[in-house]
């Protein structure tokens, strides 16, 4: 994503955000958006793996595994557990209601557990052997593992909420299975594209709202749920967590074509190589001009080539370029400003705490800036 | 299971039941069992199909394959959902709290669901390729829909529940989860223990109680709860439950070694071609003498054979006729009555109308003595 914007270490965050120079631990906003995000992991890790730790084995273990805290081999690891922005938002959806941050914790932990149940199957779905840096569970632990140790983080998380035994936790849990329905409706939908020669940028949208931005939204609104929000405030911040999906989406997408391997820890021209029908990709083929022509044609015979699997990086490289030349790189970097806009303007009709609405803006800066 | 009883058509039901000569559609001590499944599958059915036609395409479709709704091609079916008991059971429950069967059908359903939802993942886990006559949903329509729909169904079942957006359907999609739970960890323990040399007869019990019992005892305590029963009264309809399941599950064991293929829809000593630990296996390896010491070394050599896939209907039929020889039949026969018989007893700790007991009674004995 480019953009004439600078933003630094500091300085006041552009209203259009850029990739450009910010780092994970930086200040957006005037906010300390490392400093939110380490509040969410050092909150919810603790419970998280009291939670995992509930597992039969060898189930406790592989999951500690796929969490980063244990090596392939079982010795101790600090590990890399992921950005942690949906533990981050829990706790201040709690602080959006009013309540203490510390009443998230246990909508912190269901969606990681959720979030966390879907990538051991995904992973698994898509064939992907990397993540975060390391071998996939399926890859280390073999797939009925990861089906498994999937299946139970997915209850675990109805667990974790259900034990709190109140009124809330209830409402809590049906929006968290709701989001969880869509979640896995986004990966059939992603799936079935796979095998599709045309998908609209609607139809991308759509799979990608349900694949990521159901679950941001659960997260936005279950720390307030618990904190006693009612369900148009509940609402309206899952607005709010819904287009931000679908912004951090956006540059997951770009990532996923054009990030750095280094910094992603996925391989190079990551979805490229896995024929996903990702924003960058629908949104050039819909476009006019030779080079979205061009792009049809070559992703067309790609579809029947048997030796697409010992595709060169320069050919990966050749379709990255053709895909930016009809557009669809600029296409997808405005995609993720539009969906920050909106989502920015859905906490405009919701009462909350102006030091928590500044945080909650620092976020969506964030996530659209990240460059992992 | 062989017995001295003769128990058939209309016949006072024995104390200790036998598989001789009971059909489906048969009375069990004055009980029209065949009438009690029938209701429970007439009454969820419906709703199942509604619930099912949610899931956004090809899970749809997916689902439907899988529960014999439509063939491989897509054509309606008659099919063979399988016996249904668990929403027979969970009707009777709400008539146990003195609801009306009516008020257990979204938990005949939810539980259905949780059913069917490990199904179709410890058939793709464990590599079994045929179900109820027919090629597994992963052999048909590949892993990745095994998966993507089990997970829809896991999904799909705490949504109806929590969507009759009660106190009732809190605890009751809490006790959902826990026996979710407890399926998960017993499909843990049912991997691990193939792929060890010996298993208790202790470890083989928790793990069929994980696996079977606990959805048993979910499916007999949730139309109570959805009725307005108190925890005491579920608690007791969940023993009678869990003990049914493991009677069930011994059965279940009898027959995945000496089941008719042709009632059963498995292969012939589709147990042993799996290595399963499963209880006559176990009775017999803890057995003393000659038998159950040749069988100890047959089985640790096949563990060990690269040639095991190609092993003769002969080879197989040696190693049952030794678990025979061993007792290990005639232990889990004794056990299947023996767990049939703490479940009965359960039962006097509840209050509830005197028909319903008889019904529950008459089911108990109708798990025991079923041939598939």
């Amino acid at each position: 994503m480019s953009s004439s914007s600078t933003g630094s270490r500091g300085e006041t965050v552009p209203t259009v955000p850029s990739a450009a120079g910010v780092a994970d631990d930086v200040d957006v906003d005037g906010v300390d958006v490392g400093g939110l995000l380490d509040r969410g992991r050092t909150l919810a890790t603790p419970v998280l793996r009291a939670a995992v730790d509930r597992l039969a084995p060898p189930m406790d273990t592989v999951a500690a595994y796929h969490f980063g805290w244990i090596d392939a081999e079982g010795r101790p690891s600090a590990g890399d557990g992921g950005k942690a922005v949906r533990p981050a938002l829990a706790l201040l959806s709690a602080e959006a209601a009013g309540a203490a941050p510390e009443v998230g914790i246990p909508g912190a932990v269901a969606v990681e557990l959720v979030h966390n149940f879907s990538l051991l199957h995904d992973d698994l779905m898509d064939g992907d052997e990397q993540r975060r840096h390391r071998d996939t569970v399926w890859k280390v632990h073999g797939p009925a593992q990861a089906i498994l140790v999937g299946d139970a983080l997915f209850a675990l998380a109805n667990e974790i909420l259900l034990e709190l035994d109140t009124v809330e936790a209830g409402r809590a849990t049906r929006r968290l299975t709701t989001a969880s329905r869509k979640l896995i409706d986004g990966q059939a939908q992603d799936i079935s594209y796979e095998h599709r020669e045309r998908v609209t940028v609607e139809e991308c949208l759509e799979m990608e709202g349900n694949k990521t931005g159901a679950l941001l939204a659960c997260a936005v609104s279950i720390g307030a749920v618990l904190g006693g929000a009612d369900e148009r405030t509940a609402d309206a911040l899952e607005r709010y967590g819904y287009h931000l999906g679908l912004a951090f989406q956006a540059v997951d997408d770009l990532l996923g074509i054009w990030g750095d391997p280094e910094a992603t820890g996925k391989q190079t021209w990551s979805d490229l190589r896995q024929r996903k029908k990702s924003l960058p990709v629908v949104a050039a083929l819909s476009a006019e001009g030779e080079a979205a022509e061009r792009l049809g044609e070559l992703l067309a015979a790609d579809a029947k080539s048997s030796d697409f699997e010992n595709f060169s990086e320069e050919e990966f490289a050749a379709r990255a370029a053709l895909i930016e030349e009809a557009g669809g790189r600029d296409w997808t970097a405005q995609e993720a400003r539009r969906q920050h806009t909106i989502a920015v303007e859905a906490l405009g009709s919701v009462d909350m705490p102006e030091r928590v609405r500044r945080q909650l803006v620092a976020l969506a800066d964030f996530v659209v800036v990240r460059k992992r």
